[in-house]
């Protein structure tokens, strides 16, 4: 099946800004409450919300095979688990409705004002049921960085980073989505020259700028994915906000890796990009030496140019942009870390997501946490308002954004967005 | 509300052979498939399977609040999240309708006919939708014994180890009940000597003997779980096989922790014994030096005396028993993993498990991993069949069994018992 809603040359009915993220090219899925205070899953189209369970209901999917509850749930996991040709099929059938050419909805004022909502009076929601959450570590750059601060450069790379993709799993309970405030976590740490840790909060809250796949139903357990087929089970992706708690996690990640310091938070992009739109913006990844066993390698172009920034807004200040990088570093592609994380036999579901690990580009204002951008706080950020940072401080939002853009189309991500909070206070328990 | 389903002088009308580890004072909850092929949520008294399902639209449980459907589920998430006043409630009725004493249902053969099952007329099942694994590490013989190995004497235990118990997140997605074989998983390793990794069969698989508890939700996002209010929150546990191969673990798992070398695979006995059913098992836990911060301070008795062993099967041979263990040997209790866990804010949810890492005694037939039993491999162990082990050989089987006794009775978990099969060949596919 062709994917006829890439089209450039479409444009819609609906009122698109030139800059949008979401142009009728894009057509994310997303979970939102609607002004009637439903949850139903949607796409969006410039600034309007759609909403598909709606659409669905009043017949403009008919011939597509599609259950007749496919978009009144909480979460996109069972649309997901349909496959690539329904998820293609719908995309296509949506540019279709809302083509600049197609009167049929444009014309039914009854029909629009089901389906169509303006933004503020949505609430955007996690999108899928995230399964199981694995965070990967394939920026060669932020890898490099990480270990020279902690292990100096000789030893900056472990022996097995340029062979495999390393990753671990996460804590899947704590991915939130956009607008919702973080607390700052309590913890653990071991303080600079003390011998006994203490426990308290943590004084170097961080940022990851990632970006996130999610996967379909993949394969049976015990079953492997050939590196040929990886591709076919990604769904879409979103941004990933990977905070890390860095003074937690320095004392409790030898020898099992990283734990309370990053399960307190991660935050998501509530829109979710299918693969499909990001076709036009294919690149080459960074060429790999060695070259990987025989099980990771692939052909073609698997890298992405999706351009990445990271912003700062102090309360009632304006924000700063503190990094600026892109997708395309990352060393390790997705059909490499999906295939190599079920090489195993380990069964990968509907709605799974995993993450790339912190994007980490070649200059030093692509680095895509303060860890590195601060150079473990000796070298502290200035902001537009004034003030310094060397980590995230309480009532800081941190913004991310991500966006891929030719002479034709510009396909982005929206932005996930979300505030520190002091320690959870149990007294002013909401 | 006294937990009356626990008293020790009362006997049941199904029989219950004296060695069994289901008499009418234990009542776990598992599920399972019918022999009309229905998933139901069950019991087990004796070698009698029993359908709360069947039970509930009986009418056996009036006056407890459940919602109609509670036991017609797949997993027993929602029955749990319903909290410990109604697991008491429910328990202490089964009780009572099993009761020597009470003839209502004992003299209702149409009634018990849709109630009771023979074990082989039912098929367990997954008794819970984990959504977070974590796995511990809290066996300091277990991280004693492997930090020798790996580090030498002196740097065996990390320096954060006696401060907090440390975990790490596995994948939920391959943890599996009892009776479903394994296939030997591939992956990365590095051979002894070489300097390139090669891919294919791991050549040591092994088992850890664990227990794991099962949580009720427990807390809200952002919201630490104080120590004393913790044990409130753990609905029950069960034997816990966390599968692992050695080979592909010590090539991959620094810097961020085990990945594949144990998510192809982790077991569980399929029957959860309640926290309630354990309590006159209760025990102190070794004493803890130095003192724990006082957010991890417990008092009184925190462990439970469980019995535990594992043996391996050879294809067509006798079992031998390789391991006998004792979970009150655990440096860090439930109760601490749990305040632990949960101190940064991280929610957990009803259906998480925390496995509490292997369980090694202090001697040397009692370690919970061949890794330890046969110290890397130097010290094979013999088998009734005449051979020996070093790790797990294809066509192995491995059980696990747990129980607790004093003089008035015997509360047991059955056993975790899978086969390790070879390597997975996708031409031979099911």
């Amino acid at each position: 099946m062709s994917i006829s809603a890439n089209n450039p040359n479409r444009t819609s009915w609906l009122y698109v800004n030139k800059h949008s993220d979401f142009p009728i090219q894009n057509i994310p899925f997303g979970v939102f409450l609607t002004r009637e205070d439903v949850i139903t899953i949607g796409t969006r189209i410039g600034d309007t919300a759609i909403d598909l369970g709606a659409l669905h209901q009043l017949g403009y999917f008919d011939g597509i095979p599609l259950t007749d509850d496919i978009f009144l749930q909480d979460t996109l996991n069972d649309f997901i688990a349909d496959g690539r040709q329904t998820w293609r099929a719908v995309r296509n059938r949506i540019a279709d409705i809302f083509d600049a050419n197609n009167e049929t909805l444009k014309n039914n004022t009854k029909h629009k004002e089901i389906v169509c909502f303006r933004l503020d009076e949505i609430e955007m929601q996690m999108p899928v049921l995230v399964g199981d959450y694995t965070d990967f570590y394939a920026s060669k750059e932020h890898a490099t960085n990480v270990g020279t601060m902690f292990r100096g450069e000789d030893n900056a790379l472990m022996p097995n980073w340029l062979h495999l993709p390393v990753g671990y799993h996460g804590r899947s309970s704590s991915i939130i989505t956009t607008h919702i405030p973080i607390n700052r976590p309590q913890g653990q740490t071991l303080p600079e020259g003390a011998s006994k840790p203490i426990f308290g909060p943590s004084k170097l809250v961080d940022f990851e700028l990632e970006m996130a796949f999610i996967t379909t139903d993949a394969n049976d357990f015990g079953e492997p994915i050939p590196i040929e087929e990886a591709e076919d089970y990604i769904f879409g992706l979103v941004l990933f906000n990977d905070w890390s708690a860095r003074d937690i996690q320095k004392w409790e990640y030898v020898p099992l890796g990283p734990f309370l310091g990053k399960s307190f938070a991660s935050t998501i992009s509530p829109w979710i990009v299918t693969l499909d739109a990001l076709e036009p913006f294919r690149v080459e990844s960074p060429k790999q030496n060695p070259k990987p066993l025989p099980y990771l390698r692939t052909k073609g172009k698997k890298s992405f140019d999706i351009n990445l920034e990271a912003a700062i807004k102090p309360k009632g200040a304006k924000e700063t942009v503190v990094s600026r990088t892109n997708f395309k570093y990352m060393y390790w592609n997705m059909a490499q870390q999906l295939t190599h994380h079920t090489s195993n036999g380990c069964p990968v579901n509907s709605g799974d997501m995993m993450g790339s690990g912190t994007i980490s580009g070649p200059t030093e204002d692509s680095y895509g946490s303060m860890l590195e951008l601060t150079w473990k706080g000796e070298k502290p950020i200035k902001m537009k308002d004034g003030t310094t940072r060397k980590f995230i401080n309480d009532h800081d939002t941190v913004i991310m954004r991500a966006y891929c853009e030719n002479d034709d189309v510009r396909i982005g991500f929206g932005q996930v967005k979300n505030e520190l909070l002091p320690v959870f206070n149990p007294k002013k328990k909401k």
